[in-house]
């Protein structure tokens, strides 16, 4: 038997950050964490135990604080950027390089309506920014996302006219809620953008969207929110989006006598409905 | 050997629950997670297995929605007792009812400047409010509280002056990063209470007594806090804090030939330290 | 107004730590997490910042390497007493030292019918093995305990004759699938005991008492396992038991023509019955 | 701008199911998570709203309960199949079913040296075995695997002789600890296999390379681990693994006037070290 070193790589996660900006009568911070991962020649690691191709990992977390030291981290993505150009220049055994980063958002605390210099708290929710970013010597590719932004509607929401066969109960609903976190991750066309203000402007139409549209199915909803971000922003090529279908089931109050119009439910976790999709540009 | 009951309880936990509240043009909606413990004349069922003193958790999670129903859920703190007063009257055998809430909070989507009327995100961070009311046929004591409400500031906190022993390497930090989650519950004195707009007060209250606090300690940090809130809130008796301290350790560059003056740091879990008080008017 | 400083402690939580004994031909290891808290006088540094009797949280997290050190980790109980007599001679200041320990237990990996030397595996299942202790300069309570120890039983389980109310719809079940988390803590009457061959015996009796009971209800259920830990050893004075109601819920197959004689079960984590009781000997 | 709908599928995650096998004086069980996909012709329900071929989750959901009444479930991988076999067969819009499972272990209680006959607890740690089958009208393709599987070993393992640069601090370790949780998935040649005994038997393998093999480097283990797999099932025709690098750091006991012989260690779950690779037969 031959046995052959397929797709490998080998990098360094959960590298945790704290960048703090002190200017005169104000500070800025950002907080994230970042995965690098490594693909290149490491063959002879695995199949001899022959480490001098390995630049250690604890390397690759030291490089992600000193450069995080000479760059103020703005954008995520810029940040990844210098990362890639970093381990690119001076690691010629690695071919490919992949930053994850997952910002933990801040936001100032507010005294009355004056944003405090320096005092800070967790900003709008459970959701994170998210970036990926593919270098190779030949390009790089910039996907930016959202996670566990948490929505939902209690109406323009409907699930009917679908396939029935034998194991079929459910019955058609002409108004329910629809209620789902959203997991997107969008890419650019190039690397000239201006990420911040273009996630946030991603963020906000996928919000208007799923609030506005009148919803035949979760798919349905997915391809509207999908072709929406493509048709407001020129530099985003393609968008994929990842919907769990968040039930409410409404509670069944007859056996005490009470009618229950739509306004006591109970808010389930499992089982749970799944919609996944990729939309492009032509 | 004579074997003897102790304090003993029963109920139902994590039953959850969506009231929507449904007027033309406007929806709004309250998501909880309700647990209910009763205590009372119990002991045939644990030593003889004899149930005719027990209502099922069951009847107990019925209730919850039933009542859900009947009352629009406005403070959870007025749906718990509610709760309380139910469960009081029609079960002799229950001495006390114990019912702890916790709200999911949501906002709405805004489109523009305008809330939606009927579309929701997450608001405000990973935080919680909590509700914990004690019920008996004498009185009932219903305490208020927050979780998970991360902060951190950037200066104006020192840590000095400190015991030594010969296990002690810390060195006196005169300007570092203060980080803790707050977790706060806090006594009413009656239950004639404003009950959202209280707790929204004693929130802004926390945060900007963090703020601003001149920190020598997180002791020193969670007394004023404290203090604050019962200075504030006449209707406040007393207030416990847990305060984890979230510690941002400077990185050290200076193996790279790089200064570090409060720029880059590691956030960390673990270990951690932790500060707990209770603070009571005299 | 007069603002009172009441209850308050301090201390460090997750201190991990494996401890390795390396004897020729044989490793053993042990791994913990470790919580130590002081009460004591503590006041100025909460009300004037002064921290002249704070033992800074970092020194606490040194002692428990240091004295893990020298003194080889066999029952974590042993362990902790010694960290105990450590802080109560060298500190005046304190009064009360709560140490709280989780154990991560590790089994040897079988080579063959072989155990061993130095690999590992985790052992058992996911519960831990615990301990809580609490010592003054008057004496020191031990408590040692289990989380996290999921049984199941499919038959000898029933639930009836319970009380009844309008909201009550509940069916009697004569033949029920059973299942819980144990979670349970006991007291020793003193610190002279052969700590861990005692919590294995408490393991394997709630294990059985649970198994070979014939079941009314849950508290049914934990008072029989309390009364049998109590009647089995000499040197626990009291137990106290945490049992949730995990339900498994029979599946209505009857709309596909099937029928279901407990066969196929939906398990669900939510809502959730509850049963808590401490037991005593007289 | 025209949008294109790219990959798409829809389904159904977290179906859980407990099936008891009834059998006079013995009681086996099982308790599964399952997750279903369908990818096929599903353009309509995206674009236009039209649910026609979509049959609903709710009812995947079902067929799940419906056919696990139906067979037996002894191996996960053969009840899957038949799911796949039934979706297939009755639903010509959908081309490929994808069934994803996970299997919380169980075993008997132990009465003395004898398995109990219906009562159980969790076996053997926190992993779990899992399994992923890609079906389509052209084939099915057979993955096992296995999750959460903790091992460590405290000698035998090195890191040494690897790329510098200048922000490499790291030193060389010529006896380090060397700890990861396992994460493993194999492709089956074919789909006559006996799934249970083959599961375990390369649980088994993966156990005994990790523990005898001399490592200088996570690569070097991952590669050992992977090829006696590939080398003991001829059935087996690829594996992938992913190996975090769980760090046992040696505490520094010198400031104490204390030396520690790799006897005192911390453990850290962040940053982590990660390997992953995939090996075929040629």
């Amino acid at each position: 038997m031959a046995v052959k070193l397929g797709e490998n790589n080998y990098g360094k996660s959960r590298v945790r950050l704290l960048r703090v900006l002190r200017q005169e009568g104000r500070h800025d911070i950002k907080e994230l964490t970042v995965g690098i991962r490594f693909e290149g020649d490491f063959e002879a690691a695995h199949t001899r135990g022959e480490n001098k191709k390995i630049l250690p990992p604890d390397t690759i977390k030291n490089t992600v604080y000193a450069l995080a030291r000479q760059y103020p981290v703005e954008a995520v993505e810029d940040f990844a950027l210098h990362l890639i150009e970093h381990f690119l220049t001076y690691n010629e055994q690695v071919s490919r390089v992949r930053i994850e980063t997952l910002e933990n958002p801040w936001s100032r605390i507010a005294h009355g309506a004056k944003p405090h210099a320096f005092a800070f708290t967790r900003a709008s929710g459970p959701e994170k920014r998210t970036a990926m970013l593919d270098g190779t010597r030949e390009g790089i590719a910039i996907r930016a996302g959202i996670q566990d932004l948490d929505v939902l509607k209690t109406t323009k929401s409907s699930f009917g006219g679908f396939l029935r066969d034998p194991y079929t109960t459910l019955k058609e609903d002409r108004d329910r809620i629809l209620s789902t976190t959203i997991r997107a991750e969008w890419l650019y066309e190039s690397d000239e953008i201006e990420f911040s203000p273009v996630w946030h402007g991603v963020r906000q139409t996928l919000l208007e969207t799923f609030a506005e549209h009148d919803s035949n199915s979760l798919q349905h909803t997915l391809y509207a929110m999908g072709e929406a971000v493509l048709a407001s922003f020129d530099r985003i090529r393609e968008i994929h989006l990842l919907l769990p279908d968040k039930h409410f089931n409404l509670v069944d109050l007859s056996p005490f006598g009470m009618d229950n119009s739509a306004e006591v439910f109970l808010p389930t976790d499992e089982p749970q409905g799944l919609v996944e999709a990729t939309l492009r540009k032509e």
